[in-house]
């Protein structure tokens, strides 16, 4: 008898969440390779006892002028004959001589890590006003293309993958990214488009299928957010994570409507499928990008709230993808990565869900198959007591609980939360 | 160690989809005691071995002058002194004397059968403009009502249940149906209001809450749809069923749409939540009742699109409530409802989604713990073969498959489907 | 030959834009019969001769309880044998022994003024459920109500108009006002509603063609706001004025918003339509009234808003009601009210419309017969010198321009605008 | 003292709605020189007289390879070294060396009648993948574009009139119109965007200033519809016409579903704006035309319902562009452009407005300086006697009326009208 997983093979690639760091929040549409090889070597030192292990180069790799989180509309990337974007040379220097990301790859796989890239959806505009070659057919990009665009970056048109040969297009990319030893694909302006409403289905389907054609476990990421409920199923069916949202900056207005979200999405989730709440803005971040705050600056959440966050994102299980630079990371930001009774939590839960939701508190629950966990957020403005109808449904008088990130046994009913601050805790 | 489940106790009610008859698509808003018995009598003889088990009063059974599925708006209803409505005596003859539908829910339960009724979500107007008491607290039907309405019936207002005595209200309702020993509440206005954009939340958890109190195992299932999906998580966590279109009838369009509505509801499925494709309009229907085809007549689909209707509702485990009558039911309906092949399979699954979907074919996937199952819908208006790529997709070549319904070996490569025909089959 | 104002009668009935007070601001649904007679004394003293006429006694003057902006849901209301509101005794001691409004008319039109009420669309629905009698009909309440609210207040039901007997219902209330001397109506519930997706259109026409049968001259103005722009022709038809917001109260962003709902409704304008921007929040307010900022205060707007306000309600021709306390009044927002150049423009234009927007600026251009009016806005937070290029567009360089609420000549190009300031003048 | 018209120079344009002939409906995106002349001259000779001038080439004059209302998608254009679309002289042979559609428009004149032209919103978007050059800049394409498209054709991208350089490539485009004699300017893309929402407000005003600039009288049409009513005060100021649906074609829901465009939009109409309810696909059409039916046909409307399109359009005064041929036009459709009464009435009108409606009828009412006018429509689809009810409203019993299609005196209560039929009357 056959299995279902036959038809759901890219379940296997991610059976707890994905961990790792990426290059947007630092260095917008910039980052160079010295800097992603700096990364990934504090990365193998430091974190990857841990569990964090993969390198994501984001977007513009090809773009040889980009020098911050600003497009430069219209302008000229490097693309190979078949009409495949490859890495500016310029900018990752091992790339030449149409190496592509290969020694970047080998390089990052040396660490014992796994490599990542951006791209967007579609075939590159440039190919298709060129009328460029396909690879393994005749027909050329002009004969695949569609009149759909991203509505903030000029780079792509989308693909006919009704057409044979549109399939061939994205074949002969993941069959490029396997030869460079990709580990992990995150595909933009494809999980939402405010401009064709909802995800680009077809697409992901496309994409998935030359991922399974080509047999490399690849982790299929798909940007940007807010991803709609009607398209969850399918979703499930065809990637690994999906964004909830639009990008994530480090504004309390984001993170509290991420409760809503992840609220609403923890029936999507199991073994593979990762609903994703985007990355940690946490650190030191904007080094060259614009977005959030804006500038070379250290995350603009308090501890409170940075505790909030990883609290919601780990009883959530969201994918962690953290967004600050690594070399000069600070002891707290690195405390919250490095904690193991929490990332014990995070890596072996069987269920989670909202639990209790008012205009001050938020409460999560979820269960591993030996513990019961509970998270405790005070969403309002005012330092707070817990109320005491939720301490007695939770635990019985007078009993102990253990609050994970500071490793000791404390009563419920003595904790006063401060505002944006929350409490994790195993019963 | 403390399981989840204290908190999702309600699950444990429905651990496989309910199956029953209800009275709507027969009666409408006026069915009488004799004939409630009759189908009670004939489901307990020919449908029980089967799994089927639930007969429902459906809407207004305290209307003493409903005759058809019209509501007579701002009539006067059967009410005890605490603003509760108890069964019209000149329909429900046992209920005389204050004792309700106890009598009932008695010989029902003599069968070996189970008892539902449905209610509106709220309290009746007549007690809020007479202002009368609510039991257990002096505080009268004008304290705890709320300017909200249901759309289509002039019988209620909402309860505000953010007050200690609204809920109180609510308790006294249980209480009294736990008392006539109904399993099975069907609460109405509740899963999605147009008026006031989708579920009433906080009534469904008060009307939980109410039930997890009394104590007594009683399904809860919410109506009308369509259910809306950013309420989805919060379904589960409080019911066992709810809808996901508004009132389903024997017309082709609507049980089209139903695929959307099944494919994008399937990951909230697991044993305690049943999302709900409603009543099955076939057989002999509209005895009284004026919606969907309207008048006394025999169900409208082809025999063709029953088979797709069972196929659809029993692979994507719907709950399944005949709503046609019983006593003179005809041998081709009746064989639907109990073949024991179908039956099985839709009450051992694990998984189930929509596997592939163009305009012409929905395929769908499940497996149990020991078998695979798929459904081909031919959703064209022509008859067809099933495509080549989808053969192979499915079976080895020269594989033989079970169709279900017919009980026998065949080759996929060989079928022709109807248009609006299906297969189930097993792997 | 016919002319089509045969059609259009109601047109003649407010040639110019009705002017006046309105109790809602300061009292809430709770205002007094002497409270009315002590403002309408003021106005016709100091307010009459600028053109300042009616006098409106706003909500709920049948409830003896009100106290305030609060609404006692589910209350009993004074009503008389058809099933009609009539004013509360204890709050309108005039009105006792059947006389109504009658004897309160007949005051405010001693002092040469009009008189205005608000009544709610629709019948009570305590005659609904008491099924009282309808005048000139054996039919009942029960009989022509339907089952349509208003969101916010619990008094009434919608009213079938489809029967003739509901557009009885609706004359018999006009008569009675008419014979109160009424000559303003206020209709709330009507313009717009959230709950069932724009106007009450039938209730509209039936009220107009109420006021039409029985002759006597009354404005029709519709309530609440935001009326949406496809019913703006039919508003045309059948009204003088409606509300182009929700409820609008003393902060800058709804004053903010009201530029773009002017610029958008301007083609509506014709003497007879007057799209409403609501009552002027100025001086005195919230005496027994708990909506805005709430409480006993004076206007929160700044002297720079009022000026705002002031001229963009009067460039664009909106009815002025003002919502402040009279008796006793302060200079300064007297000076708004009675300023003979502004209230000139504001009673001869027939042409208005934006004409210029960015995110700092708007400017309204707008002309009578005789003369042409600017009113330039400074949107943003911070002072501003007029743009050069909006300067040399609108007057020829060196040419002085009238400063209308200043009364003097001035140079553009020499002003300077404080945050949320505006400069009126003629060219 | 100025006038407002200073600032609405664009209105004296069109004091009477603009009639001709368009090429779309019979060509499609393929029209040829010698089918604009042959149509020219059947105008001149015999439609001139009736008030028929213009002549207007519609959309991708510029593309060699169009064959048919299908685009081929990211072709190569005809284009001069500015960047600006010029005719294809494969096409277009008097276009040849660089003289353009001065020859055509020099040809159209000279037969008393005037020439339009279609264009897309935006710049070619091989100039901007080029990077081609703006007269009277050194800025260049690709620093004017905007990464905004058309969602339905691939040829162009935004302009960001933001830029004083944006404001030039638009004057550069209209100063080339004007060398050409074009009198009249169909702008698509621009009226209405579902991918962005609305209008492209800022291109319209650039646009329209450019027209202003230099100075020859041009109409400014916008399309495609539905142009949204929130944009009716923008448009106008700064267009002539804008068109209330999408492609109209001769099916009966197009036509029902112009009555509700037309009763909103009745408010925006004064001499210059003429809110547009697209070509009459009457007579032979779709000779390379795909939309609509389809095919080269004679239109699928009833004759009934070619007397309600053109009451409709006469009475709400549209443009009336007419979209069959014109050399084999037939008697019947001929007699459609060539009644006076109906032409009169329709050039004559200072009102109109939708009279009344129901599931059955709709009346407009219009009236002249000297006349009274009523259109009325059956809807339905039987046979009916115009309702006593109506015909009492409208005339005084035994009132003879004039019909102005079959000029002749009636008695409205002995008429009957067929389904979708029209009666067009003067009082």
């Amino acid at each position: 008898m056959k299995s279902t997983l036959k038809h759901l093979k890219h379940l296997e690639v991610a059976q707890t969440p994905p961990m790792g760091w990426n290059s947007w929040d630092c260095y917008g549409a910039s980052v160079r390779e010295e800097e992603v090889r700096a990364h990934a070597d504090f990365m193998a030192e430091n974190l990857k006892e841990y569990g964090w292990e993969y390198v994501v180069v984001d977007i513009q790799w090809s773009e040889p002028q980009a020098s911050s989180t600003w497009y430069n509309a219209f302008f000229s990337l490097q693309m190979d004959e078949f009409s495949r974007l490859i890495p500016a040379e310029n900018r990752f220097p091992s790339a030449a001589n149409g190496v592509g990301f290969k020694a970047l790859g080998d390089y990052i796989h040396s660490l014992g890590l796994k490599f990542g890239i951006h791209i967007m959806r579609g075939i590159p505009r440039q190919a298709v006003h060129q009328n460029t070659k396909i690879k393994g057919t005749d027909k050329r990009a002009r004969d695949i293309a569609l009149n759909n665009i991203c509505p903030w970056n000029s780079d792509m048109y989308g693909v006919n993958v009704d057409l044979p040969e549109g399939q061939l297009y994205y074949d002969s990319l993941i069959e490029l990214y396997a030869s460079w030893g990709v580990d992990f694909i995150k595909v933009d302006d494809i999980a939402n488009s405010y401009l064709y409403g909802g995800a680009h289905r077809k697409e992901i389907a496309a994409i998935q299928k030359a991922i399974q054609k080509v047999g490399r476990p690849m982790v299929l990421s798909l940007s940007p957010g807010p991803a709609q409920l009607t398209d969850g199923a399918y979703l499930q069916d065809h990637a690994n994570m999906w964004r909830l949202t639009d990008d994530f900056w480090d504004h309390w207005d984001a993170l509290y409507t991420m409760f809503d979200r992840c609220a609403e999405w923890a029936p999507y989730l199991r073994p593979g499928n990762w609903p994703d709440c985007d990355m940690l803005p946490l650190g030191h971040i904007g080094i060259r990008a614009h977005d959030g705050g804006g500038g070379d600056n250290w995350t603009r959440f308090t501890k409170d709230e940075q505790y909030t966050l990883m609290s919601l994102w780990t009883i959530f299980q969201s994918p962690l993808m953290y967004g600050g630079t690594l070399p000069d990371i600070d002891a707290f930001t690195l405390s919250l990565f490095t904690n193991k009774e929490v990332l014990t939590m995070y890596q072996t839960l069987t269920q989670r869900r909202q639990y209790y939701r008012d205009e001050n508190w938020v409460v999560w629950h979820a269960t591993s198959e030996e513990k019961e966990y509970v998270a405790i957020f005070n969403v309002s403005e005012n330092e707070q007591a817990i109320p005491e109808s939720l301490v007695s449904d939770l635990v019985p008088q007078g009993d102990f609980v253990y609050d994970l990130w500071h490793q000791q046994a404390i009563l419920l009913s003595e904790q006063k939360l401060a505002p944006h601050g929350a409490l994790l805790i195993s019963l």
